[in-house]
């Protein structure tokens, strides 16, 4: 499940088989004082560039597999689309030097875009989706209200499925991967990519594209716990997201305002609260984290 | 040194002194079965925004460690200068939304960086650094050229005491280091952060700042190696970079290009090297990646 205990998963054992997102490759190496020269493989990542209604909006590194989801995700979780039927249409166009994503979305919120866009005219961003300067940074998040209370044991449950379905992982130890879970702990969907944003938004698509409640859910996430991976998951309408590994500060404050219950280091049984203890019957944690 | 082999390092034992990069968090949560309340430390995460001559430029969420660095190795790594002596001072302001950093630049630079913006009219980028179209995805890499010939005991070595440095890691468990080795393998340089570019930003901001010749050594990171990791250390002059995770298709294919020996599964005395083998007196590997 962690991203480094699977050392070298495929190394030294030739791969039998096609995996798809993953290319596989001649390596050489050392292991254990001896040398070897075998095949292994590789995650694929690819330039994704998106574009709204004909005009370029950003590129993305990602793994080349289920598109239409990271389309459709990546608008819902940014910002750009408010509803999953705002989007029509999504055309994949490949070359040599990635994949681009034809978006057709409707006028509303391209109308919307091109006024962001306009505002920020002569400018580029980046780091943060199309933001340049601080006041952009924090969206306003819906809150997730009193949510369901949630059940510590079905964190337990969640993440020990966790690691045998992710098989682009074991195949190449590379990618990251973001699970909606239900309210008992089943695994239900579950997206990997070689960027966590992009494993978490194709998760979101998914669930948009099915016509899932994704808030009678919680999300799961292999990576460390980042404010991003938080303002997305609350856009979602999600009010649980637990991490394998640890939360950064601005993501606490974020969840603790977004009344998101954050958990990190979720293994096994394991886990550690960082706000909004009160869903999973433990005594509420006041004053977690920096007023936004 | 794995992101995931330090479970919880803080947890349970309350934090008794001052960490810099993190912030101490109030607690609760379940271990090995037994409920528990304690001081975490958290790792800081703030949103920087960098302006060149007063124009907005981006904003990135990074641990407000080394921020000089950081501005002079962003500002490198991502071409928008050519050499150290094109910045000529920085200052940071601090607000409650985060911090901006205030770069001014010499002209021709700045000149070059408000025609790219110029021609991006309009228009945001996102992802990779003011990238919207596939055409400015791969910038024009410097090669390594032959490069020095590389000893993978001195990769050994260095990942050896990698671990013990990374103090804010040690605390937290959510950061990222890279570090810059002498050929024999000391570290010599280390730099953490939340975000894994950041953290080689920082180290490549150090090693310009200090007026240190890059290429006589190599980069190691705690991370994996994507497309952007590959490029920022060819920008950097280095003809070596060692991950401790698993590279991506593209970075083995940009590593192929811009002749860097490019190794994953650094640990230990272990290596698994993708491409640019004959640097470390291994066979030629051929063919490793898809063509760009």
């Amino acid at each position: 499940m962690p991203l480094t205990d699977d050392i070298a998963a495929g190394v030294g054992n030739p791969p039998s088989c096609f995996c798809e997102g993953a290319l596989s490759l001649p390596v050489r190496g050392f292991k254990e004082g001896r040398e070897f020269a075998t095949q292994d493989w590789v995650a694929d990542e690819v330039p994704v560039a998106l574009e709204f209604n004909g005009v370029s909006h950003a590129v993305m590194l990602a793994t080349p597999l289920n598109l239409e989801e990271f389309a459709l995700g990546f608008s819902l979780s940014e910002g750009v689309l408010d509803a999953p039927h705002e989007l029509f249409a999504v055309e994949e166009e490949r070359c040599e030097m990635g994949i681009t994503l034809h978006l057709q979305v409707a006028n509303r919120p391209f109308a919307r875009l091109k006024e962001r866009r306009r505002t920020l005219a002569g400018r580029t961003g980046c780091g943060l989706c199309g933001t340049e300067s601080l006041e952009h940074v924090a969206r306003i998040l819906p809150a997730s209200g009193e949510g369901p209370p949630w059940n510590r044991k079905a964190i337990g449950r969640a993440m020990s499925q966790f690691c045998e379905l992710q098989t682009l992982q074991q195949a190449t130890g590379a990618v990251h991967a973001a699970a909606w879970c239900s309210a008992d702990g089943k695994v239900l969907w579950l997206r990997e990519d070689v960027g966590r944003h992009n494993a978490l938004d194709k998760l979101i698509g998914a669930l948009a594209l099915h016509g899932v409640d994704a808030s009678t859910g919680f999300i799961a996430v292999t990576s460390r716990a980042s404010f991003e991976m938080v303002q997305k998951t609350a856009t979602a309408g999600v009010s649980l997201l637990a991490a394998v590994s640890a939360p950064t500060s601005f993501a606490v404050a974020t969840a603790e305002r977004a009344r998101m219950t954050l958990v990190g280091f979720a293994r096994r049984q394991d886990i550690v609260v960082y706000c909004h203890a009160d869903r999973l019957a433990l005594d509420a944690i006041h004053g977690g984290g920096r007023a936004l």
